[in-house]
């Protein structure tokens, strides 16, 4: 059961979408996205559709450079090596140091024990928002991706968890929503998740509470979703598509399309 | 000259090619690709057009637990360098000891030495099936892409071969099939051979006759490639247009269009 | 203020780079490009559109063999670590010894200071092109980016500066142009820039004169650009339409439409 207040608070989120997505596009945050070389592409564009400024570098010696200089990080495990796992530190330590956001993506811990264990250190260092699918919580937290499981382990983490599915939830330790705006073909576009979590980043660039910039993304990402999907063929046309709403999506549609619950 | 039973096959392949297009869709099999960077976004998303899962990391600490989680392996040598000769040792050892089937596309053998030598070391190693082109062909076996040639090289070394080229032509050791789809804009869009030998590599963890499931996956793709075609203005929506055709191609327009000699 | 010949030139311009657009497409060079994962997949594209055929290997066991086999060379510094730096200095060495003429591309020298370093030490090693913006020029140079400033840097390092930005600059040591054509949708699609570099290069392997074939890869992508933008609803769908305009552009249009001061 929610309070009134939070019940007053979800009919708000449309407008407060709105006002991040008014927001992201007029201060253009710079986001140092690490990230796998599947994604980097896709990745890319959809933040300078936004109006956001991409950089990737994961060398050792500029990454604090970088990091130093943008406005938010995002921390993809969707490759796992020596060479990434040195990144992360020092784009961590970076982003810690300048009280930067970062959000975790940690792509298909599910899949291999290393990534798992070194997803779980990095939770430990403070990212404002961990963003995963209900097998990845699954890895990372031991436990079913239910939503009080959820709320339960943001709280315990002091984080933000988004979680994606048919219908995405976000919580952090007071907080929870379920949004159900999106289409079947966002499953179909490699790095979809990956450039949402790199939306996430900029986002909390822009608005320091992460659990409403991050609904914000899930609902810009979703309605958006639900408009390419309506100009596309299939999958391939979609992946553009996407991006091109993602540009032309405006606070009214966003309103109007958004499903809170 | 064929024996009246391999005639009979030929006219059969085509309805072969939409049943395993059919189970492909079904039983959505996972494929992990050791691919080079620039092909990795656009086979990912071939792979999820057809229902297949894609997952493409090369690090030698987890590349084990992929591979042996997957139901086909696909080795590409688009990037050459002992980073990835490690992750393909593993991958291949991984492979057959899983006894997972697994393709070698082994890209531009014909500009560097060192390269092509690998190539042979893995053609050893037991993979189900060899994609290339005419030139490959020759740096690997040591003659010219002949018809005859190929079906040599693919009984002497226990494996199915298909070439792709104006008519691409499959062998193995008894059978061979020429197919004439396809479209000159295939060949405009940088991964396309890499993204078909990938959906190559799914086929295989459908259907365990190489030679059928090579065949069926070029006539898929040239069928697609046709379609697409039809539905675009150059090579940059084609490679938006391909991806929606293999999402929407129905076993009756593979059928229709096949042109198997 | 401009001498006559050099008005002559200038209104000569649009017809020199249909010139080069036609020998580009009758004599498909290939060109190696050492770029960043971000740009791989979109440069190797535009370079397929255009007729020229990519190689993008960064491996030091075999790049020499690459470069040596190709008709020019991109050096983008989107990514810069160890690995990387052996493959500029194996590459740039390479093709100083072939005599293939070479682009240099300082990307985000601005952003790191290392990077900013290996730019300059590049700069004396004899690239015939440097394509930078404003911010990457004030790096590199120590100055701003105004167009006498380019012109005597450009002097002094015996090379071609193009310089991008609203209006396009292009210096070398007696010759100048300002190109106004584009759209701003270029700059919200990644690698739009890393794959002008790369078009740049491959002009070089048609056109000895490094000034007329910066030039013309200014005004084809330019007048690409304004092309597909009429058939685009945004910088997702304008991606595409870009490669389609190059790989459709004709020699009448590129005239009609090409702004050259």
């Amino acid at each position: 059961m929610r309070a009134p207040q939070s019940d007053l608070l979800h009919s708000e989120l449309p407008s407060i979408a709105a006002d991040i997505l008014a927001r992201l596009r007029q201060r253009a945050p710079r986001v140092h996205c690490i990230t796998n070389s599947v994604a980097q592409n896709f990745t890319a564009n959809v933040l300078l559709a936004m109006g956001a400024t991409p950089s990737m570098t994961i060398s050792r010696e500029e990454i604090a450079a970088f990091v130093g200089g943008a406005d938010a990080l995002l921390v993809n495990l969707g490759t796992f090596d020596a060479e990434r796992r040195v990144a992360v530190d020092i784009a961590v330590k970076t982003a810690s140091e300048s009280r930067l956001p970062w959000v975790l993506d940690p792509v298909f811990v599910d899949r291999a024990p290393p990534r798992a264990a070194f997803a779980k250190e990095l939770i430990g260092k403070g990212p404002a928002v961990v963003r995963l699918n209900a097998r990845e919580f699954f890895a990372l937290a031991g436990g079913e991706a239910k939503n009080a499981t959820v709320a339960v382990y943001a709280l315990e983490h002091k984080l933000t968890v988004a979680l994606s599915g048919e219908t995405d939830f976000v919580a952090d330790g007071s907080r929870q929503a379920s949004l159900a705006n999106g289409h079947p073909w966002m499953a179909r576009v490699t790095a979809m998740g990956c450039a949402g979590s790199a939306l996430n980043a900029a986002c909390l660039a822009v608005e320091k509470d992460a659990w409403r910039a991050s609904v914000a993304v899930l609902l810009i990402l979703g309605v958006a979703g639900e408009v390419a999907a309506a100009n596309s063929k299939g999958p391939g046309s979609f992946a553009a598509a996407i991006i091109d709403a993602l540009f032309n999506l405006d606070g009214v549609t966003l309103i109007q399309r958004a499903k809170v619950k």
